[in-house]
């Protein structure tokens, strides 16, 4: 036996307990934590980042923005692999910043979301930690039957997540799991695909995508600032992709018109260029959910999908293939209900998009 | 014109703008505050509250356990009507404990929630706040066009809303607006019903079915105490509800089995002695999202109905008529992903589990 804190030796004492007595009722195991920076996340497109657990090359500072740079060093998207046979499986996490936003929880901006392959070959959910501190250790598994699984662990959504470490006790298998090497989905775009207002980090339209297809997934959402500056372009344009998304109108949606058709013109001509044949998929914007009362947030919308609309014309008629366009309007349903605030979708918002994506996606993953 | 603060009349001259510039660009009113505690919320049965956003009768303190009369003071299923034709509208409130939790935004915690009726005559959300303080000011309607429209503004859900004021433009009309008259929804439960983890608090599955329905619901919903003790019993019964909608499995899976069939006997008995012909609704407990992993959760669902089964056959031997038993299996889905922690919904969990109740209410409250 382990020797206990001594508060805790006095706390069973006082309740007429001895330590002997308790370690007989529940022998505790000894925890061995595995680092999980010591292997790679599905997720990360590059390695050569500024931290293990960020999302852009330490080239790209400098020439993307400020503000995308700074956003890419939240972890969102990424997620460790691993196997064990361990029935409770332990986290330890450390981020560096706010733990919640007002309208997206801690378990989402900061907290880490458990999936394990099941026996018919799907990804089912397992468990989510409650992040209280920027440190935060919790039982994120308890109880499961000790058989050999393969689990996901997805990071923090909207936080910079420093450390993570997972625990299994004493005598536990544990296998550290490379990232799956088919080509991913890669996901460019706003806070929507960041992940704002997911409740936990497994639920963002791009996590529920990539279980569904079971393939990985590219998170390039920037809160605020998707927007297809030449520099993000060419990064995307960088990713051997099986399918690019492009997610960006939400925040290109205050530029003027002939921006946003320039813009998007661009971006596809970069993704054009280095892959002549890679699936496309350009979304309109989701509507404003309250859009129907604010005709300010009407016309938002509609201007905005015009000149999406151009830009994918005009690139039709230039002979650009393979380009699919996805209309806006019920992304997150047909009833107003799939938002926390208008524009950020809560888990039935990001539910209803990817289960509208996900046939577009069997489509041209198949072509 | 009227006066401008100072620091902002310095703020606009250093931005090179005369405070007679900035009132030409865009004139500001007044705004007019109306206290939403100067007429009836809809949601609560008694108006001998103690205070006028809280849901028991001030003689339950004492009778209903602590925590029930402590949480009896959460607003949560409150809702304030009002009609106006303003094109802006303002909130002001104030709530009194933690803005958030961990699996819970702001915005459900302590916030407020919007809705409209549109020209089809449905409920459409209009807006949501994002608190950050305990009093909190917010635009929640920005640009509606002026018509004259009915409102429901739903309170906080897991906070005690000491104030609400509602502001419009000097000028525009506004009118408070009793609360319906129609016999209500009762809908007695646990944490689940009172609200966790809806995004925003008109998403409940108790609130989403009032708007479907075009109903008002009384939310009795406690965290973690809706366990059918004889007192709360007996509050439920003396509401002259269109329904009672019975969902305190969830809590009372901790107790002993004989105990979970007894008090729901005796709950059901205590609500037909005052409501011969009234439906009841008695709800299983949801699964646990993780139970397919876990199987001690798995066996505590399995468990709890069985003891909830009892109840519901005994009573129907006794001849006990208008119970409708609805099984908890697939409340929240069919594949583990609506609920933020296993046992609390997200928005998806409480949407998906209203659909699953909507059809059995049309249908009883036919009958």
């Amino acid at each position: 036996m382990h020797a206990l804190p001594a508060f805790l030796a006095l706390l069973l004492l006082s309740a007429g307990l001895s330590a002997a007595d308790a370690s007989k009722k529940a022998p505790q195991k000894e925890i061995v934590w595995h680092d999980a920076s010591q292997w790679k996340p599905a997720g990360r497109a590059w390695d050569d980042t500024p931290s293990h657990y960020s999302r852009l090359p330490q080239r790209a500072e400098g020439k993307v923005t400020k503000a995308v740079w700074r956003l890419s060093r939240n972890s969102a998207g990424l997620v460790v692999y691993f196997r064990t046979n361990a029935p409770v499986i332990h986290t330890r996490h450390e981020v560096s910043g706010e733990l919640a936003k007002p309208h997206m929880t801690a378990t989402g901006v900061s907290g880490l979301d458990l999936y394990a392959r099941a026996p018919n070959g799907q990804w089912r959910w397992a468990g989510s930690s409650k992040p209280k501190n920027k440190i935060h250790e919790e039982k994120i598994l308890n109880g499961a039957t000790p058989e050999w699984r393969d689990y996901m662990l997805y990071l923090p959504l909207y936080n910079n997540t420093t450390s993570v470490e997972i625990g299994v006790p004493e005598g536990s298998g544990f296998e550290p799991v490379a990232p799956p090497q088919a080509k991913p989905i890669v996901y460019y775009g706003t806070s929507i695909a960041h992940g704002c207002s997911a409740s936990r980090p497994g639920m963002t339209t791009p996590a529920i995508l990539g279980r569904k297809l079971d393939t990985p997934v590219i998170n390039l959402g920037f809160s605020g600032n998707g927007k297809m500056e030449p520099a993000m372009a060419g990064l995307v344009a960088e990713i051997d992709a099986s399918v690019f998304v492009l997610d960006c109108l939400p925040n290109m949606s205050s530029l003027a018109a002939d921006e946003i058709t320039k813009r998007t013109e661009n971006c596809i001509r970069a993704i054009r260029k280095k892959h002549p044949a890679t699936p496309i998929i350009l979304m309109e914007d989701r509507s404003y959910a309250n859009a129907w009362i604010l005709p300010r947030q009407f016309k938002k919308n509609e201007t905005a999908r015009a000149a999406l609309r151009v830009a994918y014309e005009t690139l039709a008629a230039e002979g650009v293939k393979g380009v699919t366009y996805v209309t806006g309007g019920q992304l997150f349903g047909d009833d107003d209900e799939g938002t926390v605030d208008s524009s950020h979708p809560s888990d039935l918002g990001m539910y209803r998009q990817a289960e509208i994506l996900l046939p577009v996606l069997k489509r041209v993953l198949k072509e």
